[in-house]
């Protein structure tokens, strides 16, 4: 391979038959190369070949740090004036004729993927997501050390948030507590907007926190955030309650709290990532509130907050040693409350480590 | 149309002879239905039919967020277990044969794309980013009001930051700093990540921080960042001294402010983009820098950090009352120094209103 960072897709390309794979910037980018680049308006594609030789179109603007990952191979700049078009059918003509050409899916967009294809007219261009971002699935012990640290930060801000809750408050203000703490006690990113939902709207799994609504006594509280370090993303979930809770819901937490410890005592190298999902569903399902069951156990997570392994019904992949992913059982009555408890894990030889250590026992907070 | 939100785009469609238009998650959808998603593995699309009909294929897990939209039209919900596919094939049967659909293809990912591809076979979906995101150009007074916040957010956080800096501090230490202020003083979120460049790393226009410089006394410090507030991004950047400044500098750093000014002064209504463009270049192509220009004048600013109308040779699009851009020249000699001034701007009726005030003038700090 021209540029031997490059070596890791020579097995995709040929277990997936492709001529080519293109990397855009993001989690897969930043692997291969130590650097990212920010996804805006001006396409940069990397094209490894099965020939061994690499190719880049590269915005002249980001020639400089382009320069910086030392890329070995021919290099097609373009200017804003001038357009893109022409170093995507220069890099074609380049590469010669290809016939099939994997890109990533989920993070390559639209107008990159026509480019590609018209500077690639012979070509099928397909989604080779998974198998590209499989050089991401097992982490190295430098990754589980940065992902450690992320989640360090994690906690440490959402301790300080919870001490800060008062009955009264709005979600939009807890929610500015909580970015404040983050980034006083270290985070250097979001690994995505939190979620900050009290009362009814903590049975939104994915809620928006409200301006206008002032937490009561009594309410659930549901906090799902992570700090970046260094690109990687911690994700945790604690429910609290805010100055009392009531016996009814004391059951519905400890129902989520017992799928949660049953996910983390389960999770162990051979287990199929589907089984684990069976074995976490099945505390809830088994409980009086099936019915409130809304989502999978988990996703893996790295430098993307949702990547392989997914935790998910019917995922036959085997858990390795090195994985590392979410455990985050979650019960939701529309209308009431909801509940989630979401921890980090890694799996290691024997069974798992468990990245995050923020106490699962019900709390109530204010 | 079935969703009375949705009526924008059929002129769009009418204009490009699209039979529909196809919404992802991100600022036009924002825009559209005044709230928005994650995006991430779960697609989530959303039709306006040129014939009035209105579809959106869901996440289950999204299905509760979704109903606070009031979306008018059929909904195909998936679940995570299933897949997505069923769902996208149930919408196509259901909406009918189509001939053209425009996406908007600098946010659609390719496995969205190609989902909608396999759901309407004989359908041509074709990049309609600039299209569809027209119907935000305009910005209306409550936008340029939030901006404006976002604006104030930034400035604050600048200044708390710039009156911590100090020689020996490292880049990375400064990004911390300033983002904490950002989310101290009401930022919501980031534009982007920050760039915080100092000597000659302020050479390269999208530097990232260094972990291991310390800024020393004379160098460059550029800083370019923005909060968002209520989703609406900010943009500005900076540059100041460390300690003291050279003669040279002093010189190279005034080209700069001048090319600024000179953009403030010009923007007014009827100007074409591109003109703008030219009179604020021409100010640094003239000047005995000429050789280290690197980037047109500036971008629009809205719910994307980068959106229309593009600063840009070559754009004849005449700026109009409501459009917010920014104006940001720069110089950058590679390995010495950069420097680069931006302010965001609103077109009004008679030309235009600069929403940052963050003094321009030479300043050292620490």
């Amino acid at each position: 391979m021209e540029d031997a960072r490059l070596s890791a897709f020579a097995t995709v390309m040929q277990q997936e038959s492709l001529h080519a794979v293109a990397l855009v910037p993001g989690a897969n980018f930043r692997r291969v190369f130590g650097k990212d680049f920010h996804q805006n308006e001006r396409p940069l594609v990397v094209l490894a070949l099965a020939s061994g030789q690499a190719k880049a179109v590269v915005p002249h603007l980001e020639m400089a740090s382009f320069a910086k990952l030392e890329f070995k191979g021919e290099v097609f700049p373009w200017r804003d004036e001038e357009g893109f078009e022409a170093a995507f059918q220069a890099c074609g003509s380049a590469a010669g004729a290809l016939k099939t050409i994997g890109v990533e899916g989920q993070r390559m967009r639209v107008f990159e993927y026509l480019a590609l294809c018209r500077a690639f007219p012979g070509a099928v261009v397909s989604d080779a997501h998974k198998k590209i971002s499989q050089l991401r699935v097992l982490k190295t012990p430098a990754e589980i050390e940065t992902l450690r640290r992320a989640v360090q930060v994690s906690e440490a801000a959402l301790e300080a948030t919870l001490r800060q809750v008062r009955v009264g408050l709005t979600e939009t203000q807890v929610e500015s507590i909580l970015l404040n703490e983050l980034f006083a006690n270290g985070a250097e990113g979001l690994s995505f907007a939190p979620i900050v939902a009290a009362g009814s709207n903590s049975a939104q799994p994915h809620a928006k926190a409200r301006p206008d609504y002032r937490i009561q006594e009594g309410d659930a509280l549901l906090i799902d955030f992570g700090a970046r370090v260094q690109g990687y993303c911690a994700d945790l979930t604690r429910t609290v309650f805010v100055a009392k809770v009531s016996d009814e819901d004391r059951v519905f937490y400890d129902t989520v709290a017992r799928a949660n410890a049953a996910g983390r005592e389960a999770a162990r190298p051979g287990l199929p990532a589907g089984e684990l999902d069976d074995l976490v569903l099945r505390v809830l399902e088994t409980s009086p509130y099936r019915a409130f069951t809304r989502h999978k156990t988990g996703h893996g997570l790295g430098l993307d907050v949702h990547e392989e392994p997914y935790i998910m019904r019917g995922n036959a992949t085997a858990l390795r040693p090195g994985m590392v992913f979410t455990i985050e059982p979650g019960l939701y009555q529309l209308g009431k409350v909801g509940v989630r408890i979401e921890d980090d894990v890694v799996i290691t030889e024997n069974g798992c480590e468990v990245l995050s250590s923020f106490p699962r026992d019900l709390r109530i907070v204010g």
